[in-house]
């Protein structure tokens, strides 16, 4: 990736030889504008999956025929060449791998291919700067002090302090990104980098708020090499698993020093989209004063996770009690000694049981369905190590070639390459397995026995990554009952079996729903209808219903309602994907044509 | 740097052969003790310069006789070993240059080596870390997250808070900076990194505001790649040359993700050593309350520049508009059109001048002494550009091996490295140098022709790197006026010729007296004395009296008043000096012995 092509050797190994071949007649057939003979280096089995390069979306096509089908729709507008491998190739098994970089009409790219004796059997072809529209960094960075006389001039901070006295105001922002989480906030400093004027907007009184308003034990259940936000690392002491507090100061630091224009306790009312203008009107209330914007593009980034799902049971409004939703649920402070019940099984669950717990409350948690658990540990060394950890990183994995590599592995088999993953935790933690199962404790490892990752991609819910909870399950110091509940009373929370569970604080860590929903509060119904559900890969697996759709619904890319956007994820996604969402709204902030290959289709509505 | 021996090849150059050969018969007569053969392995003309690694001091010896003299000293304490080059050596003219790494009694270190076919000719060894101190980073880091669970646990920002409240007036800290810039903020960042405790406070409000407070056109001189901080770099997106105000919000950010102790709006009162207790006590005022500090160690770290040089003049009294320290030079906002004379005619008057020219202010810069002028851009790429560029970082060089490299230079030739590239710029310049002389200003270029570096390293100023001002007094858009000031009017400056300078606003460009002003001011002037003046090399040239001292006087090592330090200088000083003075706070402070060899003497009190 750092390399240049000038680095490799004149004198090409075979293995190299065979890239640079497939290479060749890969831009020779193209050129040629020869579809069948392209899609034809294209094993029977393979997949070509586009970030943004040539398709202007984020897509995966299959075998010859989709090679076929994206590049009779892109390659006219696309006109790729300067295909060319970056560093060594390597091979393996059978299969080959390259490093590869190109150009487009409008762009350069980088990308992976896999090539085995059948033909490429995995490329990854992703956008990765616009000509002529490149950030401005390294050699090309702002020179900052404007040198020789000039009276005029117009300093750094009476600039900045211009800027964000107008924008909004006497100019309109290109793009609003509604929420400023990590998602929020990684997007704009990309667009800032990028030139696009942006706002971005959230309702709480200072960047970070989103964490430091959780449970206070909370930590990045994510561990450092994964998370860093573009352009700025985390310095070499930055914890593993950092908490909450120092995450929230961190992202408050970044948006600072990233110069974005974050509007604090600001709220969005309601947006609506003209077709005509291609303008959006959104009513914002910042400081409590209505303003009104016209931003061309509207991202919502106000968490994948949707809006919370909070069960309407009987009795809600009898009970004495307090009543959380996991999300605003402030920590286990004030209930030492209380008789705590938490609804549900999966992260947030376990966290807020053993933060009670920790205080000293006397703590039940629910479980109405399986959940799947892994150790935290075994997750960082097996699931993740290869490409986020400090041996990845002294074996020179950059965070952004372990994003490639990551990105270069299909959807469509990614479980197959997951599940051997999960095996492996499953043999090394048999025991802390044998003791929650013997716990009563209802434990899966997905539908297809692909673990966590997948069930994160395909329904973002699910799974606890634990540390350390588990165990005040299995050794019953968190009492664990099953069932589903069906009624609250004044003081307990009865279930369908009627067990009754004396309670003074009930946690719902029930979970949230699709992003669209927050669409349906913003826009209207008929919009979020028309985009349908946000997340999840149409694996027909257990809350991610086919048909299969090859990417994830609606997430950095075109949706049905044009102009609008999804942006999210955990630190990775919000990190990389943030790239290829900055270059679609920057091609149409500067006119440049995006015809866009493979627009999302509407198989659900939530 | 990142390199080590194990990835060199098996077998060796003749280059490297050369360097091994030497190193191990290095190693062999230090584990001799035979301090005479070891010392004539070095040329007649030779330079040892030693970062705390032998002498607990920062010092460097000449020919066999200083070898010797460090080696009889310093030997049976360090006991060094497995000297061995951590990536291929180069040869060029007649010179071998390595890069080294070895251990000591109590920790690890690396240096460089430079060898001809009269012996070693510079050789440079610093401490790296302290065995069994080392900072917890890459993959010592911290965990963040406490797994499992437990009752007693104290959050991250607990924590932080705890500490906060106490340090200071529960606990003690170990070490009190006083003075909250760049140089005291990367040294906390160090000693926190380190692990001892450390309060550094500043008499303004926020962090940073020791730049926010300067005159508004105010940007770095020094380039990006010369000014980053330890731990955390700027990105690659920050401006060559910074802004006042987003340095200072940099280190804003800085101050709190690294989770420094700095108290803000506190001031030192008065400060005194007890040898026998071996504690400082500093009254402070911490936001108007009385705070009584006891520290082992007290480091200032007040500016390098010391305090503001305001010349005494009959009549400053009597003058009817305003007159400032160009360090307290609120910039030019109030003065256009108004008559305005700046005394002086290094950095800070011409940088005033250029601001009060750019409102349409009358000014008239009055020039003393002669001054050297550089243009940043030819300063930049023949002064920095081989180790501080873009294009160093595009070859490899990283800012920690640059400061190696910078370091490995023997303070007693530099000069005559410096003389050639000063030279190159006076012929790529020379129409710029015809037309400053032509509007009769006094230029220089040092006493020996050695250019910027060496007057900043020797004096500190008698300089200017011109950013457009000079154009200004060369077209006369800034009049020029030689001569002393002897006396102010109600309303002018006057001039010994007699020249009568009307005036409204009078700035005193005239420069900073020397830093162990600061530790009169605070403890006494007898200590100030007994320390003796700071900064400079003895070169015997202007203001940088005799006789040769071979460092930086009292900088970031031992002075003779014990357990007082000083700290600072550019941001690149800041940088790396910060690691030798934080390592020998760390050591004094876990109890290693620290023999202090060549022990700073005092010929000149200011």
């Amino acid at each position: 990736m750092t390399q240049t092509a000038d680095a490799l050797p004149a004198d090409p190994s075979p293995t190299r030889a065979r890239v640079d071949a497939w290479l060749a007649d890969f831009e020779d057939a193209l050129t040629a504008e020869d579809v069948d003979r392209a899609a034809g280096m294209f094993a029977p089995e393979s997949y070509w999956r586009d970030l943004v390069a040539f398709s202007w979306n984020i897509v995966t096509v299959e075998g010859r025929a989709g090679v076929g089908d994206l590049l009779r729709h892109t390659l006219a507008t696309t006109r790729p060449h300067g295909f060319r491998v970056t560093e060594e190739p390597a091979e393996a098994d059978g299969v080959t791998e390259a490093w590869i970089e190109f150009e487009t009409a409008v762009g350069r790219g980088r990308g992976h291919l896999r090539i085995t004796d059948q033909g490429a059997w995995t490329l990854l072809t992703t956008l990765y700067e616009l000509t002529g529209h490149e950030e401005p960094r390294g050699s090309a960075r702002p020179k900052g002090a404007e040198h020789g006389a000039n009276k005029d001039r117009e300093t750094w901070s009476e600039r900045r302090e211009r800027e964000a006295r107008e924008l909004g105001y006497e100019t309109q922002p290109s793009v609003l990104v509604v929420g400023g989480g990590q998602g929020g906030i990684a997007l704009s400093a990309r667009l800032r980098q990028l030139g696009v004027p942006t706002i971005v907007i959230d309702k709480r009184g200072r960047p970070g708020d989103q964490w430091r308003s959780r449970y206070k034990s909370l930590c990045l259940h994510d561990p450092v090499w994964y998370d860093h936000l573009p352009y700025i690392k985390f310095p070499e002491n930055w914890p593993v698993f950092a908490p909450k507090d120092k995450i929230a100061d961190w992202l408050e630091s970044y948006t600072k020093v990233m110069e974005l224009n974050y509007w604090t306790s600001t709220e969005a009312k309601h947006a609506s989209y003209d077709d005509k203008t291609g303008e959006w009107t959104v009513e914002v209330e910042r400081d409590g004063q209505p303003v009104v914007l016209r931003p061309k593009h509207l991202v919502l980034a106000t968490g994948m996770s949707g809006k919370p799902n909070i069960p309407q049971l009987k009795g809600m409004d009898v009970f004495r009690g307090d009543q959380h939703h996991s999300s605003a649920h402030p920590g286990p402070d004030a209930y030492a000694g209380k008789r705590c019940v938490v609804i549900g099984s999966n992260n947030s669950a376990f966290d807020i049981c053993g933060a009670l717990w920790e205080k000293g409350a006397d703590v039940t948690m629910v479980q109405r369905t399986s959940t799947h658990i892994v150790r935290s540990d075994s997750l960082m060394e097996i699931g993740l190590g290869a490409l986020y950890s400090e041996e990845a990183v002294a074996s020179g994995m950059t965070t952004e070639k372990a994003d490639l590599v990551f990105a270069s592995l299909p959807y469509r088999i990614m479980h197959q390459f997951q599940i051997p993953l999960y095996d492996q935790m499953r043999e090394r933690d048999q025991d802390f397995y044998d003791r929650l199962e013997k716990a009563g404790f209802q434990h899966d490892w997905g539908d297809d026995g692909s673990g966590l990752f997948m069930k994160y991609l395909r329904r973002g819910s699910g799974y606890y990554i634990d540390v350390g909870a588990a165990d005040l399950v299995a050794n019953g110091d968190v009492r664990l009952v099953s069932g589903q509940v069906t009624e609250l009373t004044e003081d307990a929370v009865l279930l369908e079996d009627g067990t009754r569970l004396p309670a003074d604080l009930v946690v719902y860590a029930t979970g949230y729903g699709s992003m669209n929903g927050w669409a349906a509060d913003l826009i209207s119904q008929e919009v979020a209808d028309k985009v349908g559900k946000v997340w999840g890969l149409g694996s027909d697996t257990t809350k991610d219903p086919g048909p299969w759709e090859g990417e994830q619904r609606n997430m950095w890319k075109p949706t049905q309602q044009e102009a609008l956007w999804f942006h999210g994820g955990n630190l990775h996604q919000s990190r990389h994907y943030s790239l290829y969402l900055a270059l679609q709204l920057k091609a149409r902030d500067v006119g440049i044509e995006t015809p866009v290959y493979g627009l999302q289709e509407v198989h659900h509505l939530s």
